[in-house]
């Protein structure tokens, strides 16, 4: 391999002459080799390109820019959104954790980049543009990582994590308008309860999820808040006046989505308690998550010594032994994810609490927690949907035995005869293996006009139809 | 010890004759002998009957049940909130997951003080008021204790959480402003960095638990969502038409908080993803609050030989071995408080996960640990605000001298002569021990007169005073 | 209510008349108004009192304290085991994370009460024995409170954990043999799957304690581990020479349990990773009563629309508002201590990750948090054993009519006619609703007596019998 | 592209024809697009290579394959170890819980190459070895793919966690005895303390290091037990006599580590407690690494203005806008680790708690977060060892300094003068800002001689030394 010298602050530094980055990025490539290669979220880059370009624009409309270094800048910045150079950005999460050797990664590919559109080779002459006095003008690690970490995780919620949800959702809604009239055998601590309907069943995992959107959706306006202006520390130091307005009403014009400058620069450097309040909400539809898929894959267990009361798709072969097995994978994929994320909100949790005087430096691994946590949801939430839920069938033959078999339809004499002798009625059923009708006959306590009147599954589901 | 018998559908039971309770709430206790003996919160007792005495109001109104038995479950109710009963609820969290017992334990308490007011002996003559078929009238386990953990949750948030860290921002918040003119060091990766005001710190602070507390307040419409009216499994069986509403309205009333009827009552009795997200923001305060409480004692470290930048009042003898020592206690207990609500929050966390079908079975246990996160973080943070907060004060010629002493006011010279000269001097400085202003003069870029000018620490505070 | 006037270094305090500590503990109790009073669990104090009785032996022994203070401390020490002085201990937990307001609680109460035991009255004259001078000579807070921990924990593993998972494993190693004959269909993704022995089932189970008992007596090493002698730092400062191994041998003798002094003084005082490890055991057994209790309640569930395989014991009434119905209230208790181990392993997790230099400061919130998964987990175990484990019954007709229906009896054929026609053969009877050896014989891939040689399930579940 | 048609039970799939692959593959990639392709790790797949190779020389030397098959087999498996086929291996984590899908990737590579070794071409003619009858004989997902995790993970913690957690600990330990003589203040709660030496300092973390490594150990023995024999449900159905010995045997030759066959397959298939257990270790190193981490960053603060007792190598620049900068990175990454395997340890015990009758699904998750916690500790204890802990310095000057200014020296006077007196001596100094030995002499309680004889801070730190 060949290479060519860079220089930062401490030095020199070989680096391999086909790459665009420059003297601090190889520094942390050596330093830092902890797990793959590479780990650095490439969303967290493209936060990254969007604010480098968005500072570059205020600066120059602020004055301390030249329009003709704004645009370079500019143009690098829209390169790599094009996903152009994703093969520059070799740094791991395991890095400082001010993600400064990131920003310098970005501030180094923008710099020789705009050097070689300059008509110039890397490593020769002056640079066009330098990295820290030009890219990062006005900026700082401290604000400029938590800017791209907000960008990343807003547009991978509102992009990835809310359609998905939405998409699931729907789905469900679906199947409990359809099912709304499939009464079933109800079960409370897994055991026989009184009847509602299939779809009532499925109205409560819409609610779940509608809760849980809108407890996502609460979050939004702090993770809108970023840090973009506060420099070192929190203050604007060598930031002009109006600069942290400005770049984010550009960021926000540039990602289209609604990001303001944070009210408080120091909170948003020294603690990301925006990361983990988003991230707890993740969680919290991963808890609804795992709750829904265990129902199903329960529901559709069989297919002849489980519950059965419910067809799902057979995507592919179940077993490698059994043949002919079919499994509910879709469900063990998501509740996989749901247990990753709450395990991620351990992570992102304990991150958050250590923030120290003016910084906290945790950053990448939260972001890199709370990018995964928030894909994860979105695409597992997508393959249920299409690979599962969508093909959601009653079996409604199993669902009618299921139903008529239990004693538990009991309950509707409460109000006529009172819970004790009810009571009565079901153990002796329970003990004898008889029917509720018989045992209520023999016991004097119904008589089998009234029982057929009184005790109808149909009747029992309705006051919340 | 003498006893009276109790009966209830599996059989008769002796039950110590001085207490209230009956043959469910006695099976309970020799059945779950788990932990200390009491551990259901009374908080959630008070909550039960509050709902007690609303749902004998309800199905009063709407004609289910006398007003004589009204007015005998409402003031058994009313003698349990106000503590007279405290000792008849013996019952512990590890009971079953529905908490059917302790809702057992509360209609035969009322049955049998009923039965006392009505001036009949207990466990003589036939019950004035039945426990399963009067004061659980148009009720199950199912929905009253998720109902009842509702009520106490909430007011636990509103009455004792809310107003603790409101307490405490407003301390921070005047100490921001007392302290606005106070120019420190900044410290970023826990090393020196550019300056800022002691005030600006602390206002980091104050933002950190404004955010908090409008993260836990939008997590308190979905809290405010009651079950009751869902009965076994939330098709509201056995309730007279329009019970949900005006339950929750009487509620509401006698609680005097903005209780509703839960939108749909499946998701109310199967998931508790609202118990799930209210922690979830206690979680995320107690991030906050570990933050603050970290920085403080770093701050306040020494007295001769830590950081000593502030002043932290003196309460105890810190140490039985080392004479005169004074410890940051408060920031100590409240760090511990942070560590339990984060546990606390996995705890609840995996139980939200584990509804099954029609009913959550984690309900004793999620409840106990939201109301003791809720009051921990509570009574922490008053503590912490008059034994700590209120009492911190800067050691001005600490702050001075180690803000005089900082490399790190070099970043003022970079809009003026560049990153990479002003790193040149500060590495000289540091190399040779010397100061800033020296190094800045004997490398030539910087005459005495520019330095004196460009490096002024107040100077370096200011975009974001 | 009467006081007396108590000093310390720091001055005088009101201290209630009538109460044996003295000021330090009544600056804590005012200082620290923390959850409920009397937090802190009785263990630790039981604990300190073995330590500080064990210090008074070996102060003597070692020349620095006279017998007649020995004795008098060693009384009170006695009279405090045996429970007689449990309400003079009125600290939180969320106190100084050193604990030294509890250390001092008890060095007090013991000087105090030895100043009556011999024959003054408190608070009057010169103390007959002081609190810091003689009750804690040689000691400190920052190596008592972790002994006391240590005695504490290592007391409850051992006679509260260990023995009440032993307990339970035994049942359930006995219900493994009762089974061993019993064939019942297994079940694989929740989906039917191949047969094997009831007995077997439970085998898994036994196996599954008995890796977590090893697991949990690994840690016992290092909890044995005792940091006295390490006084203020670890260095051991004003302690006799021989000091810390001879107070360990007479804490090992006055508990009868194989304590050592810690072969590392600084890392007992800094870090508290033995509890982390401790606790990381209880945890893991968490996650093993948490499998076994899900699979006992699914099996259980019904009792005509669930899997309904085996009949647990029906100890309560199961519902306020369902006649008849009966719940696996035991397994619903013990998963619910499972989920609260799990979230206090992450509690005692954070508190072991922020020793900061030599000292951490979580202490009491480590202790407590162990102490109760401990409980929980033995007491839990117990509780399942007696009222749910012993009970357990086959309902053979079930197991049998589940088994029979099965299509994964199909894995027999493999290695007969081999996978992939095995599996047209399932796939056939599935979607005919058909049996196996109807489609078998269609199919004409089996005779009917080969089918009836090759498909027994009896001769499926043999090499691991 | 260009495709070929494959089959399994369910029908024909279309594969990229360039891949050795097969249709269950191919199926999983379209039904499980979550998350980045690819991510099940390739540690997991090695694994499974071993197990593969092993199954084929035990089902040989057993009589029910052919030495023609076992070849071919084998040789491709020593192919995949050997790295040559990593991107046929495209499959997520989130799959069949299972890893169904993972075992037949394999078993269709190895299916499909050996076809092409045998000289064929893929997709044409009879399959030379058939996915499931030879490739997969004697086996099921349900036994190999925990067998594969057990492989991958036991290697990953032998080769690279312990021999990294060693190499920091070597160094630590070699730093503890080159700073044995260094005497510094000890900091207790953060506050000044008595003394002890940076070689007892560091001989604290040796310490942790030492009982995590313990720990780690105790660990292996249940890591090194293999499902492979269990098949199905547990019960070893479709394997020769003996294959379950053997197939261990030939595993620990393979991989020359010392595995083998599980006491009970029902617990190796249905739970997987012993990732749990080892995952559990390594919480606890991370635990440790965190607490000293920390330490270094705190002790290495400044360079001016925070404690700055010890000198860290500066290995980039740490800021950039601050010039000359330099930050404790290493650390930083390395308690960014550490919050991750905290997390990471969450997932893997909700995981490990939702086995459901004979399987645990939520395997691929599990192996996932252990290998790579194992990988990230070990990684970040090599890099903080390299570039942190190896280069630490003590700073004498600072040290000294802040020795000599400490109060807590009067403890060296308890003993002399009592408690009291030492106290009001130390408050004395505190108050007026003076030395403690003026005010000793100034209140009368030691004269000047006596103070320089008592107070030496190289006398207090001995015990233990």
């Amino acid at each position: 391999m060949t290479y060519r010298i860079e220089k930062d602050t401490m030095g020199e530094v070989k680096v391999p002459a086909d790459k665009l980055w420059g003297a601090q990025t190889e520094r942390s490539r050596n330093n830092f080799k902890i797990g793959a290669p590479g780990s650095m979220p490439l969303e967290v880059v493209y936060g990254f390109a969007y604010l480098k370009k968005a500072a570059a624009y205020t600066n120059c409309e602020l004055g301390v820019l030249s329009k003709e270094k704004r645009d370079l800048i500019a143009q690098v910045c829209d390169e790599i959104l094009e996903g152009k150079h994703d093969d520059q950005f070799p740094l791991v999460i395991w890095q400082t954790g001010s993600g400064t050797q990131s920003n310098m990664n970005v501030n180094e590919v923008v710099a020789n980049r705009a050097h070689q559109i300059a008509g110039k080779v890397i490593g020769e002459g002056e640079k066009t543009i330098q990295p820290n006095d030009d890219v990062n003008k006005s900026q700082s690690s401290n604000d400029t990582f938590p800017t791209g970490m907000h960008i990343a995780a807003y547009k991978k919620v509102v992009k990835t994590t809310i359609p998905g949800v939405i998409q699931l959702r729907n789905t469900l809604h679906n199947k409990s308008l359809e099912f709304k009239d499939c009464v079933k055998i109800g079960r409370t601590h897994l055991m026989d309860a009184t009847p509602l309907t299939l779809g009532q069943e499925f109205s409560g995992y819409v609610s779940q999820l509608d809760h849980g959107l809108k407890a996502l959706e609460n979050t939004l306006a702090h993770l809108s808040e970023l840090a973009l202006g506060g420099t070192a520390v929190g203050t604007g130091l060598n930031t002009p006046e109006g600069y942290d307005v400005l770049v984010a009403k550009y960021i926000a014009e540039f990602t289209n989505l609604p990001f303001v400058t944070a009210e408080n620069k120091f909170e948003a450097l020294a603690a990301h308690d925006a990361i983990v309040e988003t991230h707890g909400a993740l969680k919290q539809l991963a808890v609804s998550l795992n709750k829904i898929a265990n129902d199903i894959r329960m529901m559709a267990s069989g297919p002849r010594s489980g519950i059965g009361e419910i067809i799902i798709p057979a995507n592919e072969p179940g077993s490698s032994i059994m043949p002919g097995k079919v499994n509910p994978t879709q469900c063990e994929a998501l509740t996989m994810v749901c247990a990753q994320v709450m395990g991620n909100d351990v992570a992102v949790t304990v991150g958050g609490t250590q923030g120290h005087y003016e910084l906290n430096v945790f950053k990448p691994m939260m972001a890199a927690n709370l990018l995964q946590s928030a894909q994860l949801i979105g695409d597992a939430c997508v393959s249920f949907d299409v690979n599962c839920a969508q093909g959601i069938e009653p079996n409604h033959a199993v669902i009618k035995e299921l139903l008529n078999n239990s004693l538990m339809l009991v309950t509707a004499l409460n109000t006529k005869i009172g819970y004790y002798k009810a009571a009565e009625i079901a153990n002796t059923a329970h003990k004898n293996g008889t029917t509720l009708k018989e045992e209520a006959i023999n016991l004097g306590y119904v008589t089998a006009e009234d029982y057929d009147d009184w005790v109808k599954p149909e009747d029992m589901v309705g006051s919340m139809k």
